[in-house]
């Protein structure tokens, strides 16, 4: 008997469904032996033991559906050792579970966080598998998250709409676009929408660069500016504090979020009106796109054949278009940013975007 | 020859250009000697004679595009008569440009504050013919407004992203729509989307009730509860108030919008995370869906109709599935909006949805 | 109790669903000694006594899902009372399983033939209750059917990409739609994609017409030409001949379908390219549009308040924008077409254009 | 003075308005003293010295717009030597309007054919960049062309309309996917649209592999068989006979296409019914996914490097997501197929899919 523990962890995204539907095909085509045990909501899932047994049938149907099938919540990494409210240290109860269940392996699908919890539990003898899933594409040691491309097509739908209406009137508009510390989606989003800003984490801002570029597209008679930030945007100025004093600077916000911020600085210095639009969570929903489904089911089958063959410890991902498998220590604790000298924004640069900096 | 005057006016909407293609296409069906002067930025262009010499082919290819080839701007009816910096008179003005340019009529794309202007323009003696244009679907004397399917249909795919992502966690999400004073969009796109809430202006809100319909989903096993709050939303208690007062309260509001406001009301009360997603000004955006286009054609080409037939001072409407010319006088000053007893908001409680209300 | 069989038949559409769940949650919004019988494929299910006992559960969460989680089948009408190779009378057996299961009534989604087997039913004793259901939108009696619009959306989405590979070589493109023997869905598509020919079956086309409108165009600098053809389409000379040799006529053809005749029709009197696309089953398939949730959720909810009423024997129709209940003997039988001089027809010659006809 | 001519060649695909963008940005961000001929349908705009000199403005607003704003047309090489009806030898034409109009250099967008051709004119003297264009995406030296992308969403979305009305109806569904000699889209598309059987021109299929699959899936209580097919997918049998033969069968085919082949082929050894869905042309058209709007902008801001660089004779591509410059002379003749023997086909295969071949 193959018993496999699954979930999902973190802020949820597009093509979770489809990755586990590749894993619970890949298993059920060699083996019929198997038992799925679904833990509901993420490591809280496992903490508690709280899980469904599922079948072959449970995965069929859910390729492009949005969401997890499973649910999923957040689980800090350092609060894991941390004992709660109810007393229980987390490690020891997720083993418990394991152990209790006896589990032949964990799949785990999640982001950044979610990684160096599922490298614990390998350090603490699980055997376990992930799947890179998360819309910023900040995971160390794959190409490609999946969920990214499909957070970058809808962030790209509202550029785009943004543009008609643009084209209407005389402003300047800013769309947030998600990412959390990294800019991944914003610089493509920003390129396919024709954004004429676009603002990264990773390349700090100057706010007079800025006011330099819109000014200088009304002159040349263009009738708007369209300006793609990330959320994690930071200006030159704040970029050059001290961590400490950042920290307290940023607790003292009273904005909803960046570009309320950065629209009131551009409103104090131009002429123009400015326009703010932030899709949020909507980056995060609905049906996968083509590329995350297709990238989604080839790693969900590829980890399949890592657990019929027993062979533990990896996160699976994609390189230079070939599936590979990836110790966990070397991706734990690790961010992929973008380069601010990369051959994508030198070329984004030749196009006439600028990035706030020159 | 027949000289056409052509202007869209207030905010931006999807089919703007779709309903001019059906007038030139219109008119030019049955003659040859048309000049088309297409005013620049709404009411603006006409002010300060600022247009641009239209052929027919400036409106090919132009069915499916969003925005306005002729740019729009808002001009306030309440200050046409009052003399700006220039000291200008704007009604005069205007006036002035229509006869210099000998002008047979003018063909006006707007809501309805453009419909009042339009108006006293008729009632200055100018030959007018309007179109009703509008994401609020608001105007008097027309079932349907142009705009108004294609923004429903955005807010929905809004709502239908929320959707996947709420199954995933265990949250309250609040989307909100567009709509200026009434609540077409919102009840739509409410109905459309399943919310299990939908709040109106015409239809203020007991937040005690919202609260209860919370909580009920929760007990009832349901992970999640959707809110659609259109921005004009108002609450009981306010409702209630001396319009001065009510004044008063709302200029001190430091919210973005209501959605912001109504979320901290209901995470005081509950103990749900709260998540917000404000579409925008994307709601205005894109192409115009298959029903505004089809509309749009139809009502442009109905108003070539009465321009070949001299026939002047309409708004062009549907009623009932046909085109009909309403007086522009009985257009002028009025709001159409959602009546808390018909029948769609019986049939939309029928289903379970709470208007927040009983 | 409260027993309520349902069952969806004829072709599938957009929208079944949504009705499905707005008749239910509209019987349990009142009354909880609710039993669904969800009879599977039909009226097979019925012949047959195959159902489902379902529970308001099982329409959660189906709103926006495409397809109809009731299956459905295709029964010909005038099969009904001829006995199969079972043997079998078809409306003694449908009678016999809803007296067996002791119903209070049947919900019946579909089109067309559907109403004729349904308004039978009535006649033999049965309550029923029916939604107007197709995409063709040729129900008597109703001014919208659900998955009309839908399919309008996606046949002007197909006329939308021909255009831009249209505007790439010089071309003519033929669209064929979908719509049985009626050309609502051909004519709304066509207008809304902007297509330079429409040929419907209410209105026979002449070849020579069409020819010469292609070389106007050719003539007039025009890269291309898209026509839109119904599936229906005819000719002049075929429409004029008795039905018996039209039969006999198109028995012999050759052809996959009308698109593929005409475009070696035109192939032989012009001299440019043809090219034809063919969406089919596509213009089936897919969530349905906001306009059909709606519509459907309303219809779905009218006619829970007629079974809460115990008051049969009605379709649930929309007429000027209110849900209105039309007896089943003033349906069945009857077919809504096209009205060639219909202002919609008028509209759309003012706009340039050709039906084919003059 | 930069003097560049600039054509579109082949069928078109989305994207190739960006990339031209690209191209134009580029240069015009380093240098104000460019003169940019577009052109006109391909190669026979070269030939015939028929362009439109275009300005940086033509170029604005084009990022999102479908089609070629050139126009294109097929220009097959095996011609190109072969004087036509005018006795031109085309090669000596477009060197000549090359070099009359002095340009400095060509930039030639296109497929596998218009890259043989360019290849001749560099090897003519002339200073050429290409750009990959085609969604076929079998353009040996690049691992993905632009086009590509935007194709497999279509084909997808295709899929999933069939696939809900699959769900309704007991049928065996056919998609025919455009790809010309290879699989990339269909493979794609079938992954993503969660085909059940794919069939594609590297793997021959045999029918009774296919029988089989289908009776499979019924017997597991499967209602319904999705089967995705390249139009250039052929059977072991023919794959087996000599080529000449194998010609001579093709030339005496009566079928449209060969979806239509396959769908009596199965028919007539299954009892199930079988439907035919060919998206055809629409998969070239509309605007270009993001994903396809990123690479094809930075593949012409790449071209415009070298060009600003005098740096001539390559095809600009990317690999292992760098852009990379490629000699022509290596990439003119090569096709690029799927391998029958990638990880991809075999994670394809652990999810269940059939390819028809085992």
């Amino acid at each position: 008997m193959l018993r496999i523990g699954m979930l999902t962890s973190g802020g949820d995204c597009q093509a979770l469904n489809a990755a586990m539907r590749g894993v619970v095909k890949g298993v059920f085509s060699e083996r019929d032996d198997v038992e799925i045990y679904g833990f509901q909501e993420g490591y809280k899932g496992l903490i508690y033991s709280n899980f469904k047994m599922l079948t072959s049938r449970d995965f069929s149907g859910i390729l492009t559906v949005g969401g997890t099938i499973l649910g999923t919540s957040r689980q800090p990494f350092k609060l894991m050792r941390v004992p709660g409210e109810d007393g229980l240290d987390k490690v020891e109860a997720m083993k418990h579970t394991y152990h209790k269940l006896n589990l032949n392996c964990l799949v785990v699908l999640g982001g950044n966080g979610t990684h160096k919890t599922a490298n614990m539990l390998r350090e603490e003898g699980l055997n376990v598998i992930t799947l890179p899933k998360t819309i910023d594409n900040d995971l160390w040691g794959t190409d490609m998250t999946f969920g990214f491309q499909s957070a970058v097509d809808i962030a790209t739908d509202t550029i785009d709409r943004i543009h008609t209406t643009a084209t209407s009137h005389s402003r300047v508009f800013i769309i947030e676009v998600m990412g959390h510390k990294v800019g991944w989606v914003t610089l493509h989003a920003g390129i396919a929408g024709g954004a004429d800003i676009i603002l990264l984490p990773e390349i700090p801002y100057d706010l007079d660069v800025i006011i330099k570029a819109i000014n200088g597209r009304a002159k040349a008679g263009k009738r708007f500016t369209i300006i793609a930030v990330a959320e994690g945007a930071i200006s030159k100025d704040d970029a050059a504090l001290p961590k400490k004093r950042l920290k307290e600077k940023q607790a003292k916000k009273t904005y909803p979020s960046v570009a309320y911020e950065l629209a009131e600085k551009i409103q104090n210095r131009t002429d123009q009106e400015v326009r703010i639009t932030v899709p949020g969570h909507t980056q995060r929903g609905g049906s996968p796109c083509p590329y995350d489904r297709v990238l989604a089911t080839r790693l969900g089958a590829a980890a399949a054949g890592l657990i019929l063959k027993e062979d533990y410890g990896y996160m699976v991902a994609i390189k230079n278009g070939e599936i590979k498998k990836v110790p966990l220590q070397e991706v734990a604790g690790k961010l992929k940013s973008v380069d601010p000298k990369a051959d994508i924004i030198k070329e984004a640069k030749l196009t006439g975007i600028s990035f706030g900096d020159e």
